[in-house]
């Protein structure tokens, strides 16, 4: 039941009294510029308020004026989320975090203490003035938060051999439903009294509390990387070349990218790439110099071995890059295509050859284009589905084949979702992956956390099934 | 309300014939082996019978059977465990996972598929087949079992560069205080769809629900290191060492011992180490060889620039292995001067000395000996509260002594517990260092999942506290 604006600013006038109105956005135009993340969601709603918090406290306020009018909170970072987790509730508040963003390095215990909208990239900035890292690097990293990255436990590229984002998480300061604080885990790299709750946290997209405050490890800065290229004519060489290199050594990077992919670069980069080939893996390592090179040249002849057509390799760090900079191209590349739908599906390593080969299938039954994209050490792929936004048939035909990549996905062991999240494009699959018994158990947790179901509702678990489900 | 022993046989009688008398103990001198784990508890109960579960299905039948009967069950690996987690309770079952120790490793996509009762060694033996490494070492690991190791999230002393047990966890089958059994994760490296239950059941000490299997992420096999030991003639230049090395690289190892400890081991050994040293470090890199050489020169170096008085180093692993077994024997050597009480404290690394000379005046004030050990890369210490069990007055200074270390930590801005786990011994501490507010996250959690206290009730939670606490 939609409200007047004027009759909405009232309602919000408390609200707007503590924050100060700086604080609490009901301007309709800006209010537009909330509704969505990356992803699009077409059933977007309008919120009522934007509120963009510069505190632990304003947080703690918002919520606590939403939990006592029973009103939905959509936490938000930088809005770059692929599933839909951002995506506005009519009548609600979107919480931005975008304003808090200060990050201290401690180069002495090598962590980094951020609030929640600092982007990835200027963690990364921040680390390195102090000769530290942080590894975690989303293909978003330029223009994702680091509080969006918690919540979706973001992955990456270096992932393969560094881990993801909970890999790299020592405690965080998160606003309950309720509007407590609470501080959970710390600066101790061991510590396993109680719960992990910190653990919990991560990856909950913003459904079980707002996190204000994190403290992440940090490593010594990474060495220069030797990067190696190869082409292959047909898909199972290139997934096979996959196979026996992740099963014998731990590439930094080992990235995969199809045909369609390879020419949407070419179109955009005109680097020269093979516009024949089935696949192209950029591979790194970031061994110590010598050994770099011993690994690299053990992946060239693992690449030759499996009918690589080109291989190349460089230790140059800037040349190198330029391949990463075009696998990190490989989106905005087919974006240039049409709209697109952005999976994230995994699946164990054996079998990617048959997850791309089925994928193919489906975007020939459905007659549109799948590029596909992936961290192909770990088994995580993104299969990019273009379409002609105008053309309502093609859309319905590429949201089919969106649920039948994830369907495949299921089938073949793997994930519906490796790093994006659920949000609320892809929760209709959340129950056939999981199963029924753990997603009572989300439930069971999100009630227990959340009884009211304030904190972004519609995200991960549906509201009409979380309000039957049985409480215990 | 203690029962009669053939009145217990009787009620029991069901889950007897339902798994076979085979896998029910009910012999009274069996079933007192299986009262205490490591940690000797003074407050075991005594158990009505000791299941020995075979399979999954075992394990549901056992908690179905206690789930509808009110019966507390306590799920035990091998019994090592150093907080009381697996103290039994009177009238309860203890349900041992013993028996459940198959382990199938799978090189191609680096994984292992095990059951809880494998031993840590027996896991980390069946990679080395393939030439793969699972790196969680506790100091027991040649008698600890994995299912123990999650259900501590155990860490032990390659973590420091290698990370601890959630960090190899990829999914987990877990039954439920219901009797479901639920598969959680898988074997897919990046997986973000719904809660991350596999890392919520890490760490939760059999609260939340019995794990019956588990997949494991193997890496390559560890390069053979390069070891250094240093002495230290004050405690001081050896914590300003640690720092300086921990701040600047990434050492694969880097262990303290104190002078008690010093002393203790050389009573036992006789190699040789410096009885006047008030600190000893055991440093290990395993980098590739030029890389560890130069990374244990750089050691050596701040080790000389923090006054070590004498430094040594080798690159021939069985010399280097001695300091390691030097440092691993240091509990059992300690142990030969009276009974002991094993703390595993851990604060932020530049408080370590506060915290190791805190510990001295401790043991000074209370006059008992405390030994310190410590995981010092990560700030995680064990020290060692030894005391004449037969001497009443002095057994209740040390236990009071266990306390105010525990204090201690939680002022310096530390954790009560790195890697043992709150089990019933280190409950008492649990609210003053996690906060009301996280407790109550802890109880709120513990309520939805096993809403009747059936699964080791008494263990990390109040069982007082938990009934009266709010439910939302």
């Amino acid at each position: 039941m939609a409200q007047t604006p004027t009759a909405q600013t009232q309602s919000f006038q408390e609200l707007i009294e503590t924050l100060g109105a700086d604080r609490v956005v009901t301007d309709p135009a800006t209010v537009e510029n909330y509704r969505w993340d990356r992803a699009n969601d077409p059933d977007a709603g309008t919120p009522a308020v934007v509120v963009r918090a510069g505190t632990t406290e304003d947080v703690q306020a918002t919520i606590r004026f939403a939990a006592a009018r029973g009103i939905p909170v959509v936490p938000r970072g930088a809005g770059s989320g692929l599933s839909g987790g951002s995506t506005a509730v009519t009548g609600g508040i979107v919480l931005s975090l975008e304003r808090m963003r200060d990050i201290r390095i401690d180069p002495l215990t090598r962590t980094a203490v951020v609030q929640p909208g600092a982007f990835n990239a200027e963690v990364k900035a921040a680390a390195a003035e102090h000769g530290l890292w942080y590894p975690p690097d989303p293909s978003s990293f330029e223009f994702c938060s680091i509080g969006g990255n918690i919540a979706t436990n973001a992955g990456g590229l270096c992932c393969v051999k560094y881990g993801v984002t909970t890999d790299y998480v020592l405690g965080l300061t998160v606003v309950l439903a309720d509007g407590r604080a609470v501080k959970l885990g710390g600066p101790t790299v061991k510590d396993v009294a109680g719960l992990d709750l910190t653990k919990l946290f991560i990856g909950s997209e913003g459904t079980l509390g707002v996190i204000t405050e994190i403290t992440l490890r940090l490593v010594p800065a990474q060495r220069p990387p030797t990067t190696l290229v190869a082409t292959f004519k047909t898909l199972d060489d290139s997934t096979n070349a996959i196979l026996s290199i992740s099963s014998k050594m731990r590439p930094s990077m080992l990235e995969f990218m199809d045909n369609p992919t390879i020419n949407a670069v070419e179109d955009a980069t005109k680097m020269g790439l093979d516009r024949e080939a089935e696949a192209m893996l950029v591979i790194q390592s970031d061994e110590p110099a010598e050994f770099a090179t011993k690994e690299i040249e053990q992946i060239e002849a693992l690449c030759h071995e499996n009918n690589a057509t080109e291989v190349f390799y460089t230790a140059d760090p800037e040349e190198g890059e330029a391949f990463v900079v075009a696998r990190r191209m490989a989106i905005p590349a087919v974006e240039r295509k049409g709209a697109l739908l952005l999976e994230d599906v995994g699946v164990p390593l054996p079998r990617l050859g048959d997850l791309v080969r089925g994928i193919a299938a489906i975007a020939q039954h459905r007659d549109i284009v799948i590029a596909v994209i992936a961290h192909a050490g770990d088994g995580n792929t993104h299969p990019l589905l273009v379409f002609d936004p105008t053309d309502a048939d093609q859309k319905q035909r590429a949201h089919t084949a969106y649920g039948e990549v994830m369907n495949l996905a299921i089938e073949l062991g793997g994930t519906i979702t490796g790093e994006h999240g659920v949000g609320r494009l892809k929760r209709p699959w959340l129950a056939d992956y999981i199963g029924e018994d753990a997603l009572d158990l989300n439930h069971r947790i999100k009630k227990a956390l959340d009884p009211e179901n304030i904190l972004n509702p519609g995200a991960v678990l549906d509201p009409a099934a979380l309000q039957t489900s049985q409480t215990p």
